[in-house]
């Protein structure tokens, strides 16, 4: 919807059920094609989404509304290795060719290639890890692995991006396997709007919630819709700042805090 | 059969469609329990197993058969380990207890465990990696590795087990993650029964063709069988020493060579 997918991308995308985009657009949206649900840049005045905090600082500093004034540009990398693989037993250490120990390597590379910034705003994640044939009795043969990327620095995070494929690269090589890499995707980091920040603020005082502004490191609607129009969001506290697992939560009273400034917000924006 | 498993043990295995050993015993030999198929000691004079080689070493020097006089010892074990998990954008590098951090660390002390013997004859394998939940933006929290370890000498294989289980622990510990571990099996090496050898040799030998000893790194039947009688193994060469793959490759004409100097050694032994 907001462009930032070719139309080779959109075709070759399929769901885990085998579903392309255009099968769940014309679903959703009753129209034939990602195309049709596109959003022209300035069709709306403002984006203002509201969202769990998914980190601890506002439950830490008992602060019930936070105003996002950037979210951290995320990247995703995926790298593919290969061996010849073989039987446990019989290929002896100095002829094994084991991707999955390239892997441990990278894995580790892309810890130390986080640390390596010294920035608390760096983060990467080596989130997904397959292993191949996957039997205790067979040398590994394919790896896949998915590695995640943040930063609200988009240069600092390509720069942490670099230092990991240069490492996984040569990992590889020293083991003799075979790799590929691809880039999942790189987007850029997202600067609010400053008047919606405003207006969050304001419409936190008119009720008398304390308001802090701070930044997203997660991935949302928001980050894309800043390419169609001005968009800021509403954070309300995750408990133990907990997010992406079943014990997510935040309480009614906190969630009710968020609607009321989104109202607050939108009401003095369309005003 | 060869009295290796307890009943407890028995009953608390299930292949992949749930069946029971009982079920299988059931179908497989017609009778109710695995100990009615049970093999007393001394039951048989000899067992000989033919098998491909699963290894490179008669390819290349070229020669027809292999009689094996040792059997590695084979142990697997398994390690899990746990940590808190969370979202890959929103906790921060300091705050992770990223157990595929430590198990990277712990495949890497497999292959060192491993080298360090600096025999040949000492393999290890980390063959199954999971990890869960597997997304590219969740930290992972939950990994299960199986490791296998193989030597022809059971107590240079016991000390690459310790220091790999001393090695998982520490790593475990410096990164703050759960950790439990489990030996699925440690089953003694077996050493052939030398009348077996001898009567494999002279079988090759009167059909003139040229036979090296050699040690299987294998698993096979004939280690479990070694309880029950003496054993001994007739080897034929294994294209590019590939097993455990698709391509696993062993020419008819080297199979009939083994069959041969099989019944020739069954022939002699029962005279």
């Amino acid at each position: 919807m907001a462009g930032t997918l070719s139309r080779q991308k959109v075709e070759s995308l399929r769901d885990s059920q085998g579903l392309s985009v255009d099968d769940v657009c014309a679903h959703a949206y009753r129209h034939g094609t990602l195309e049709d649900t596109r959003l022209t840049p300035g069709c709306y005045d403002s984006f203002v989404e509201r969202h769990i905090e998914q980190g601890p600082l506002l439950e830490q500093k008992k602060v019930p509304i936070g105003v996002v004034t950037a979210i951290a540009a995320p990247a995703a990398l995926r790298i593919d290795l290969t061996g010849p693989g073989g039987h446990a037993g019989t290929v002896l250490m100095p002829d094994r060719h084991d991707p999955s120990l390239a892997a441990a390597e990278i894995m580790q590379a892309v810890e130390r290639a986080a640390l390596a910034t010294q920035s608390r705003d760096t983060v990467a994640t080596c989130g997904l890890v397959q292993v191949l044939p996957g039997a205790v009795n067979s040398i590994p043969r394919e790896v896949r692995l998915e590695i995640d990327v943040r930063d609200i620095d988009g240069t600092r995070r390509d720069g942490v991006l670099a230092a990991i494929r240069t490492a996984a690269q040569a990992a590889a090589v020293r083991r003799g396997c075979g790799f590929t890499e691809q880039l999942i995707n790189a987007d850029p980091p997202a600067t609010c709007g400053p008047h919606i920040v405003l207006a969050v603020e304001q419409a936190a005082a008119a009720l008398g919630l304390p308001c802090q502004r701070m930044i997203s490191r997660a991935y949302h609607d928001s980050l894309l819709m800043a390419r169609v129009c001005p968009t800021a969001m509403i954070f309300v506290p995750s408990k133990d700042g907990i997010s992406h697992r079943p014990d997510e939560y935040t309480a009614p009273g906190e969630i009710a805090n968020g609607v009321r400034v989104l109202a607050g917000a939108l009401a003095a924006l369309a005003g």
